[in-house]
């Protein structure tokens, strides 16, 4: 029975390495299908951010010289976007390179250590079965032993039995033969056979003793055995199985940890220097300027905004005059005039505010629409605790058509009310200025 | 000069709309390219894990009611790596949406409203620089008009001039005359004479004031005219056309920053995302327990690990004694065997204690071979300030072939004298007991 769940013990060893070693196979294709899933998405990335950038970089080179200097807002956050393109590419290749000259290499590795130490826990794990199978058969020797002592020592005891019986026949023979020897005392031949009993019972007390010491030592050491053999394989039940189980496991969920923290480590440092990129991006887009952008490009074509000379007074020749006279009889024109132009500027004044009023609310509603925070897609992100369920709300929640198209009628909207009130107004009284 | 300007201004502005809407193009066209990058990537991340999760599920299908209490910490983290997989896959694709349907819709929309905007900021603007045009034709022809009754006022003053000469030069004679005309009282003609240039300067008098009145006036139109002209052009160039690129810009960047707050957005939950999957896994990982492990496989084979029925004492037939019998004469036998074993389990603890002190440090010395923290890669992941230069310190740095082939080597030897003094040793009393 114990050979039998010897045997057993060692199959279910060997199908615990073998499922391990499965299990790191598999661990081994995985990285190695993932690295291959990286390099490709690493490298579709490196053409991406390639094929923009070297469109930028034939079409910056004639004005190479203003690069940096008038570089805008908006165009800084798309140069950007390629760079933290081009890291992510780069960053993949790294995982991807740590998967296949580090990961897989440790997986690898643990394989050769499982199989190494299944044989060598194996052949100590024989060697103690060895011992546990000797050991159980000499306590059966031993048994047979004192059985076959025992056996001995009844039978002698049998014997001696028997001798006693007969002497004590012979005893009570001879007990009426010395009451018959004092009337006949010629009975010599039965004096003779009762020291011939006499001996054999000695002869056989003498073996019998023997073979009871016989058996009294077989039975100790078949007792001692038995503790001795139940101590063994208790031992070997509570103890060595477990040490046997813990050399075939020397250092696997160690050598497995640092594997997997070595893939952690990887994604972990990956998504780190993702976000570095993307805070880069972030800083970029909180610089978005309209202003500064707007001064830049005034920079640029500086001759085109800078505004022309002033049209200087051209007296004609030799007159002498350059200044509105206000002589009579002008004077009553002029102050005419300026009287209408005074009260032309009071309507105006009046009409500007009512404009600028329109126009300051019209904006502020057109700001809260072009500023309004509909970015954050964190909904998208959620995922259930279940993790076999897969969910598609993503394109339901952050940008329902109808949404969408409702608040850009109304921007435009806003924004047409905004122009049919705003950019002709101001001019006016300058125009009047002059008509008048 | 100002109309040659104005042109260019529009060309500017145009030229601008264009680098945007092409810039906007590029991002799309960006965005849409990253968008199938991000798909595919997911794919082939769902393959993955699916080709491993189905596996798995064929092989469980036989062990399925075992399942849960008997998961191996190992297989744990084999099986939350395929969930990090899937979750990572659902994410990319979630990216891949929103890009598709979120980040390139508005970039889309921001184009539109950069024509439309351009397009009315032109009309506007056209409509500025026909009243500016028309504000200068004015002055052009204030100042013709100034210079031609200037000229008119020259011209009548030269005739009064003349008039008053011929005037003078009658009167001269006419003194003359008088004195003559007091001696000879009869020169009539020329006092009519007199009379008539007399109404000459008049005439000429009254023509070089009305024409110079008309000069005054046509001066005073045109110097009112210079200086209103001058203040419509430098509110045209200090005000009107920044108005007029404010208008253009309208919206542009806060649109733009809300379109790079999408991307950010789903970028960084994307990688919240990762970072959740990442802990849960390394929470896995740190739960990696070779102990619960081992109890969990015997456990499952709990028929193969259990120990067997202790031997039990067989008495041959009859015989009723059942314990080590100490009596004479087999007590001299006993003690000194008890002595032999005494002294024999003296000299065994102290071998033992040498063993299990050698055999610690040995473990120890594994142990601390096992745990190295050699997981840290994040030396890959180091971006230089210049992100042009790619670097490839990878596979330098975290993993020298070298030091790996020394560290295993001695790892193995130390394993080898581990097993050499380990497992025989603790059996070697008991075997003693038995066989003494």
């Amino acid at each position: 029975f114990i050979r039998n769940q010897l045997v057993e013990q060692f199959k279910c060893l060997e199908q615990q390495s073998e499922s391990r070693i499965q299990l790191l196979q598999d661990l081994q294709e995985f990285f190695r299908r993932k690295a291959e899933i990286e390099l490709e998405y690493s490298r579709s990335l490196e053409k991406l951010a390639e094929r923009f950038s070297s469109k930028i970089r034939s079409s910056r080179e004639h004005q190479q010289f203003k690069k940096d200097q008038h570089l805008l807002s908006s165009v800084n956050c798309w140069y950007l976007l390629l760079n933290q393109t081009r890291r992510e590419s780069r960053d993949h290749a790294t995982l991807s390179d740590i998967y296949t000259n580090n990961v897989i290499v440790r997986l690898a590795q643990i394989s050769e250590d499982i199989i190494r130490l299944f044989k060598k826990s194996k052949e100590i794990g024989i060697q103690m079965h060895e011992e546990l199978v000797k050991v159980t058969n000499e306590l059966y020797t031993v048994m047979k032993t004192y059985h076959m002592y025992h056996t001995e020592s009844i039978s002698a005891e049998t014997k001696l039995k028997d001798a006693e019986k007969q002497e004590e026949k012979q005893f009570s023979k001879s007990g009426d033969l010395n009451v018959n020897l004092l009337r006949h005392e010629d009975r010599q031949p039965r004096r003779s056979s009762a020291r011939k009993i006499e001996k054999m019972k000695e002869k056989r007390q003498a073996k019998y003793s023997e073979n009871k010491l016989k058996c009294t030592k077989a039975r100790n050491d078949y007792l001692l055995n038995l503790a001795a053999t139940n101590a063994v394989v208790a031992k070997y039940y509570i103890h060595d199985v477990s040490d046997m189980i813990d050399c075939c496991d020397l250092g696997y969920h160690a050598s497995l940890a640092r594997t997997f923290r070595t893939y952690l480590s990887a994604e972990y440092n990956l998504e780190t220097s993702r976000h570095e990129g993307l805070d880069i991006i972030e800083n970029a887009v909180d610089n978005l300027d309209s202003r500064s952008d707007k001064h830049k490009i005034m920079d640029m074509h500086n001759q085109v905004f800078c505004p022309p000379m002033r049209f200087e007074y051209l007296p004609h020749m030799g007159d002498e005059v350059c200044q509105v006279s206000a002589q009579q009889p002008v004077q009553t024109d002029l102050l005419m005039r300026y009287h209408q132009l005074q009260s032309r500027l009071a309507t105006l004044k009046i009409e500007n505010e009512e404009v600028r009023k329109t126009l300051d609310a019209t904006m502020q509603t057109l700001q809260d629409m072009l500023t309004v925070e509909d970015f954050d897609v964190s909904d998208a992100f959620q995922h259930s605790r279940s993790t076999e369920s897969i969910k598609s709300v993503a394109s339901e929640s952050y940008m329902t058509k109808l949404n969408v198209a409702k608040r850009r009628s109304n921007q435009q909207e806003t924004e047409t009310f905004y122009f049919s009130v705003s950019l002709c107004r101001p001019v006016c009284f300058l125009m009047t200025v002059g008509s008048l």
